[in-house]
């Protein structure tokens, strides 16, 4: 791709979008990479704020005809690089786009734009006794659209499952412009292959989702809350084990000793600091108090030290709140590479000595916290990005890590996506004659390949 | 196709896998169709019978290279004839690959080979306090294998999802004989496409399932059930939309008059005769008896005439016989058109008129039953298959009961699949773009056609 052939493509997209589109690498600097560290990046050489549907499919055609790459950016939020601008490449941004248009109480389904904020979705159906479950914890800041592009998990998964199990349609402009729509409003629909499961976490790499027609439930009824603290994570993933025999939680999250204590230096919320790890778990539903009282008795039998059961709402938020920012507690001891693995839930024990022999061998903090009762483990890497010398053992231990969940069974990423990030370890995840259907895949709705080139498989 | 060819392919076969191998043509009618009635089927030229992954291999490679079409048969209980023979096919027929390779109760799943029968694999976890969860009406006679390749439901999806929900792996044979590895062992996993739900409801278009790692649950606490009955349609379809708001039901089945009279003739099970239509209601979790008791009280505001509340799972599952006999006691008023039509629950009582509209516009009998909290119906036209004019009227119908389900934004197929009796169908339901990705993604898996020609898509 010629810089001749990316200005007269922007000198098009100008002329048939006007303000819609810029040029200016200043203003473009904030749509240049989404919130991941350390993953590749390139310069864009035209942004296109898109307004409508039509918008994306101007901006398609002129990409196709001139070759250039188009990277499609929701809220920035993703973790994986996958919104990171390649070098000429169109950032096609979705944000303009943020109309929920439609909510069908009788057929509880609520049809929106891709830009349309998940937490915004949520409010505005609740306002209608309504649920829209998919709770990442970007839930506030990141789009409908990214979050089906990578698939998006949260806490509610353990019981209600992932984004793709709550989309029933979604409309979507191909690489060459042309409209699809696919699924259906029904709750079942076998006719044909799934094209809708084939486009959800696909990335950008695919098509462009422009509408979606999402499936909402009844609010479920308060939660109650247990918290457990653990001499050891061994002790806590029993517990864990036991709990999904006895109980149906709606969240069972973990973190290790080192969130809990970074949590409490920054949120002063007097977690018990002596536990190797804590356990947070909600049940909901008319047998929520009689669950949670189950899973504290199997957090007790498993060792915990101690084991604290509420069914006041309130209460049960502060401490979601303490799950909650784990993230940025960690972010502040340093640079942090966020790490997205999922073993089986009874290979854990051994995903945790894992993560610990692999912070001792490249001498790294990796504070641990995760999704337990879907093996989704976040092992994040806290180093000095301005140390050069450690910032290769921070990339090295990264690389241990994924071989370590591929060892036993895992998954490269359990909800954050390849992007750019995980490329490399694409092989060994899924073999050769996967990659290569992908990559046929891939073909028939990309053929000239500029839909996030290079990126996902 | 010639004769020739499909000669030195079944040499070949019964040089390579011997006594697997059935060329005899009265030995080969019963792997000629399914069960469905009025779809097309054909001659096949040998008939496999697999024991292992490596006969799968064989026999595909050597279709593919002498370019005979290959039709893969579970256990021939389809409704769409997705399995029928088509002329000089090889019938690749897997129930003889019926083993339970394990069952690994920490991890909650079960591996399996494709021919295993569905209420085996349910009754052998359950032996270890597990559920196999999707629950075809066929669960005692029909396949993993063809539960997989049609996605079946159920009447469990109304909570607990259809067969797609509850897939973690698969491993399938490619038309050239390679062998892939799709999804993964843990809940949650982004890493790249969808290929496990490329496949699941794939009708054997794309490759062949040899072994399927499914996900259990822990065993649900026993249901409580409630039975009502109503003077119209109408009015039940208006309780299941206010059940919807105010429980979780496991399971809401609808019966017509037609069909409640027709169980009652073969089963003497006295449901209430004069009744416009019969809704059955099964509640399960902790707090089973006070959400059936919420349903009883939407079905009696909706005008129930009866309603039949009960906590005792061996009246619960008396019920739940009637609504199994519904398809057998249509059949024995004459030859049946089984349809499977979904469409958005708030539309039911639409589709409900139609299919009494349709029947009587063709003087046919329609009897309708279904998954009412999925929008999934049934209308089976009762015709005699000996009367060619009064055949007629039935195809007739049933073309009209498509086309009425279509235009209330409906799907062609909720769950028996496209198979050949639905392909003319398909281009209205899915639009001509997105048949044209099948057929892309089809050429990927399946490059020379091989597999199920001409059906699905
Ligand atoms: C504090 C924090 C907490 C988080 N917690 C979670 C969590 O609990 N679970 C989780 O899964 N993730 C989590 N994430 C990651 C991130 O929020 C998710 O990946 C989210 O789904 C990304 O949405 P987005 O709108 O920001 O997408 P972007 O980052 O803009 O894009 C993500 C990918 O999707 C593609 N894309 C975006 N929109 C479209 C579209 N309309 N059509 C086609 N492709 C598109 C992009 O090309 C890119 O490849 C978290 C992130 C942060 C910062
Ligand atoms: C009494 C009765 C009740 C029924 N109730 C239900 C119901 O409630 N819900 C429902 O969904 N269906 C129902 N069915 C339909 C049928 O049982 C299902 O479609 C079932 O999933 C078919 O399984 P099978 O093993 O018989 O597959 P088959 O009929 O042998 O094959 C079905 C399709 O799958 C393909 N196939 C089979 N095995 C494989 C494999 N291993 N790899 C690749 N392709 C394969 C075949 O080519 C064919 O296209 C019912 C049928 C009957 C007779």
């Amino acid at each position: 791709m010629t810089l001749e052939v990316t200005s007269s493509a922007a000198a098009e997209l100008v002329a048939r979008l006007g303000s819609a589109v810029v040029t200016d690498p200043d203003r473009m600097l904030a749509y240049r990479r989404d919130q991941s560290l350390l993953t590749p990046d390139g310069e864009p050489s035209t942004l296109v704020r898109a307004r409508s549907t039509d918008d994306v499919v101007v901006t398609l055609q002129i990409a196709h005809r001139h070759g250039v790459p188009v990277v499609t950016r929701g809220a920035g939020t993703g973790l994986a690089g996958g919104a990171n601008a390649i070098d000429g490449c169109i950032v096609l941004s979705l944000e303009r786009m943020n109309e929920i248009l439609r909510i069908d109480e009788a057929a509880r389904t609520a049809t929106v734009q891709p830009g349309v904020i998940n937490g915004d979705l949520a409010a505005a159906v609740a306002e209608r006794g309504l649920w829209y479950v998919p709770d990442p914890g970007s839930r506030a800041i990141s789009s409908i659209g990214g979050n089906l592009a990578t698939n998006a998990g949260g806490t509610c998964c353990a019981k209600y499952g992932v984004t793709a199990d709550h989309v029933a349609r979604i409309k979507a402009v191909l690489p060459d412009g042309r409209i699809i729509h696919t699924g259906a409003d029904t709750r079942k629909n076998v006719a044909g292959l799934n094209l809708t499961q084939v486009l959800v976490g696909s990335e950008g790499t695919l098509a462009v989702i422009v509408e979606a027609t999402v499936r909402l439930r009844a609010q479920p009824s308060a939660a109650s809350t247990v918290v457990a603290s653990f001499p050891t994570t061994a002790q806590a993933i029993d517990a864990v084990l036991t709990i999904r025999q006895v109980a149906d939680p709606c969240l069972l999250e973990l973190m290790d000793r080192t969130t809990i204590s970074a949590v409490n230096d920054m949120t002063r919320m007097g977690l018990d600091d002596t536990a190797g790890a804590l356990l947070l778990v909600q049940c909901d539903g008319g047998d929520a108090a009689a669950e949670a009282a189950r899973c504290a008795a199997a957090c007790a039998a498993a060792g915990a030290t101690e084991v604290y059961d509420t069914a006041d709402p309130v209460e049960g938020e502060e401490f979601m709140q303490a799950r909650r920012a784990a993230l940025t507690a960690l972010e502040r001891r340093g640079s942090t590479l966020l790490d997205d693995l999922a073993v089986p839930v009874p290979h854990l024990p051994r995903m945790l000595a894992a993560i610990e022999e692999t912070a001792d061998r490249h001498d790294v903090l990796i504070g641990t916290f995760g999704h337990a009762a879907d093996g989704n483990l976040h092992p994040t890497i806290v180093f000095d990005v301005s140390d050069a010398a450690m910032t290769a053992r921070a990339r090295a231990a990264f690389d241990d890590l994924v071989a370590a969940c591929l060892a036993l069974g895992g998954s490269i990423t359990g909800e954050h996506g390849v992007g750019a990030l995980k490329t490399p370890y694409m092989e060994s995840m899924v073999g050769a004659t996967e990659r290569e259907l992908m990559a046929g895949i891939k073909s028939v709705f990309d053929p000239s390949g500029i839909l996030n080139p290079g990126r996902g498989f």
